[in-house]
């Protein structure tokens, strides 16, 4: 499939004038065709201005065509076929397996939101009705539904060319809330991003909802990122990316005249715990699903294992002495940019010259350009309360084992931490109490906690919560993978003694759309 | 009941040494007894660090412990007696009958969240069963509740002394919600709020709860309010106040190390809509109602009917004389605070010598000190538009007739509007299809759409939404009133393959609460 190396306004496919970018052939530096133009001002504006004029419409489309429209745009991107794959590996350098593997997660999420705008729950319905003999005075018929917040600005994220950015996770919901999205393409997978943008550009024409239901901007700067979530008819923004981008993007938007929701997805170390017991009898085993994790993609994930906590002595050296072991096979990989892979190696530099910090293995040394030579450093509890850049997250494949002369001072570490995406407990049955005390700590700072496991693996089902106070998300009320990330992009709209007529479907008498309501208070099933 | 005019720390009974205030006499203007102690920053850091403590364990109580608490904060109100609606009279201005209504109001709400807090759907519960022969890899157990943020910073408010000041909606939904709370009392009504904030002090002791779930501070400026929004421990803030005094909240919680949000409700004029019909067949009747309504409270409800818009013509010439014969007659009436009535009187005075604008009627004249005498003004579509401080909130009985040359010309009036509480429709069956044409502009920057009412009438039940857009709050996904205002104060906490040993209460397999979960996405009500 050729690639234009247009930006996607609404039903148009438009060359960008305001300076270009290309990729990067990620495993050799390599720029390659063609040139994506970046978006004028004026672009952003008709972007803006059809997502606009879309948004009553679109917000209004009944729940069926809705989710029939979510579904095209995963057949559209399969549809696509194997240049999608290819071009994304030659951006990413994420391998085939990986790629075909979040070509699914995508497909999947897409339907899942099929679902939940079929099944209807998002829409919270809740009839408190007319009580005309109260006394002392009657009681007004009130209706209550969810509405979409307007259009949504996306920003595409690096380390998930297809799962987090054009139709990924945040495009997903918020097209399933009823807002129009426009897209600022990550420049680090241009390609990919126009191909998906137009499976997606095709499915709003294929299934005919609104032009400005989706658009994609290229930007060859940061006026495009900055002028979109600036817009005054943009009312939320989604983001997964770096600390420094994230809060960028919460500043415009608290600046605003009307300030707007930013879901920054940003920055966690993602603490691993290992319990005495545990510790005693798995050491081995622990270590190695500990490297699998830790070198999983590179390293690039947001749940990577950052940070592992553990009480000193002879089981935690086996660990490390195990984990050391497994790391010392680990092959280095080719990270998603250059840039990312110098910023990964000045990190790991950094770690190894920090007092108190000793490095105790390193993979196999990089090959070839831009590969990320995984690291595992070791320090003491002392030294990581006094610094408090150990807990910045070193984007890769590194993380650093904190030996704590006891539990008390796990815990006490704990409370330093600032908010994260996940935190693992490695616990047998002998441990749960001492785990047990530790479980509020890790809940006020954690979005999702598991046990004997790690946070790379992130189920997209309803129960899963991507999300946790900042900095690991701009707004820890929320998640952006699983079905309530559709939350992120609604708002309560209540109705006062409205006629059935006027009432939108969702809350006529009747109920057409076969919807679970809450009658005063009480919910009540559809038949 | 004596007032001791100290500061309530958890259980202690504290003078304040920082500065005092007096409660003014709203009739007269006289200061009256006691003073009542600022607190120091020591004082805000101990009911913090109290407040902080408390949060682990008071979150965790059992439902029917913290709706017993609920209860009990609202028996011990009652349990004041006249005292406290003698002072509240005496400080607020506002009658008997009305305060005997609110606190009606107020311990209503607390018995409200108490059977939310039994009911437990707003634990949000969620379980997706593992699936370990799923291929390729198997399925996690995942499981999802949500817990409270953290300590809240509640701000009392002038114009509901009782329903949403010190045990008023914000504080009842987050207690209702497992967060501590810590109250800036309101400077209008500090003996009200020393009396209400010890009926909640001994109910804490009353039901065994941590002595830091509840504190109350007085501020002799603006230290103690900022302070709180500032402090790490606070996790989100609730107020109820000026546009200027809600956006130097947003401001001081967006620049905190860890932003917080603020959920402020701040200012809102909400349109009047007369559709032709309704105008000719109901001219009279309407505005007979809608005088009632815009004078009620002495105009100083944030859901007073501020702005009127309909076609002009014979029958809007009759509803403007109908409107101006009531007005005419209705008393002037002693408002909140001396200042208030300063505020209401200079900006009726600017609005009166508006360019455009003429003055339609008067109340009768202020007799007393402190008296709102009620204002109705009409102007043209043109000069609405040309300025934009006439949608500025005056608060107080005044409110702007706008005619509309036709129905094109008000709803680009409605689009010109800020976000707004609430918007009333008045319409006959002759209008419907002109009304529908309206409703999505109204949707838009609207939290409640009422048919032929008025939004002074603030039902408390499950499908109000008191919120909307900014400015009217400072975020428009929530509301502060009705059972649905607990959702501010929660977040996602997802647990993954924790045993059911440590899972809380709310997720263990047997669901020894009863709860309503969703499986596997599919909402299953218990038994």
């Amino acid at each position: 499939m050729q690639l234009t190396g247009n930006l996607l306004i609404g039903q148009q496919s438009v060359p960008g004038s305001n300076g270009s970018i290309k990729a990067v052939n990620a495993s050799t530096g390599a720029a390659i065709e063609p040139a994506f133009g970046g978006a004028t001002l004026a672009d952003l504006d008709r972007a803006c201005a059809l997502a606009w004029t879309a948004f009553d419409v679109y917000r209004e489309t009944a729940p069926e065509a809705r989710a029939a429209f979510l579904e095209t745009i995963a057949q559209n991107i399969l549809d696509i076929g194997d240049d999608l794959i290819e071009r994304c590996m030659i951006e990413s350098g994420l391998p085939r397996a990986r790629l075909e593997g979040e070509r699914g997660r995508t497909v999947g999420q897409l339907r899942m939101f099929a679902d939940v705008v079929r099944n209807g729950d998002f829409l919270g319905v809740r009839i408190d009705p007319a009580q005309p003999e109260r006394k002392p005075l009657p009681r007004v018929d009130l209706r209550l539904r969810h509405i979409g917040v307007g259009p949504v600005a996306v920003f595409g994220a690096s380390n998930f060319p297809l799962a987090f950015s054009v139709a990924g996770g945040d495009t997903a919901s918020a097209l399933a809330a009823g807002c129009p999205v426009i897209v600022k393409a990550h420049s680090a997978h241009p390609g990919t991003a126009e191909l998906v943008g137009r499976a997606v550009q095709k499915a709003v024409k294929d299934c005919g909802m609104p032009e400005g239901t989706f658009s994609l901007l290229f930007d060859s700067g940061r006026d495009v990122g900055q002028g979109l979530v600036a817009d005054y008819r943009i009312k939320a923004a989604g983001f997964t990316g770096s600390r420094g981008g994230g809060t960028a993007l919460m500043k415009i938007a608290a600046a605003r005249a009307e300030p707007i929701p930013v879901y920054a997805e940003m920055s966690s170390i993602n603490p691993v715990l290992l319990f005495p017991n545990a510790l005693k009898n798995r050491a081995e085993s622990i270590a190695k699903a500990f490297v699998s994790s830790l070198v999983l993609g590179a390293g690039q994930f947001c749940t990577n294992p950052g940070l592992l906590l553990a009480v000193d002595g002879p089981d935690l050296d086996k660990f490390i002495k195990a984990a050391s072991a497994a790391l010392n096979e680990t092959a280095a990989q080719t990270m998603l940019t250059p840039g990312i892979c110098k910023t990964y190696q000045s990190a790991v530099a950094r770690a190894a010259e920090h007092t108190g910090v000793t490095t105790a293995a390193r993979g196999v040394e990089a090959k070839g350009d831009n590969q990320g030579q995984s690291a595992l450093f070791v320090t003491t509890a002392d030294a990581f309360r006094k610094s408090h850049d150990l807990q910045e997250e070193i984007f890769g494949a590194s993380s650093l084992v904190v030996r704590c002369p006891d539990l008390a001072t796990m815990l006490a570490l704990i409370e330093s931490l600032e908010g994260q995406l996940t935190s693992a407990l490695h616990i047998d049955e002998a441990d749960y109490a001492d785990a047990r005390s530790f479980l509020p700590a890790l809940e006020r700072r954690t979005g999702r906690l598991l046990v004997n496991g790690f946070g790379t693996g992130v189920e997209v089902g309803h129960a899963m919560v991507h999300g946790g106070p900042f900095p690991s998300t701009a707004d820890g009320r929320s998640t952006s993978v699983g079905s309530l990330a559709i939350n992120r992009f609604l708002r309560p709209v209540s109705y006062q003694d409205l006629p059935d007529a006027l009432l939108p479907d969702a809350l006529k008498t009747e109920n057409p759309l076969g919807l679970n309501r809450r009658i005063d208070g009480k919910l009540q099933l559809a038949k």
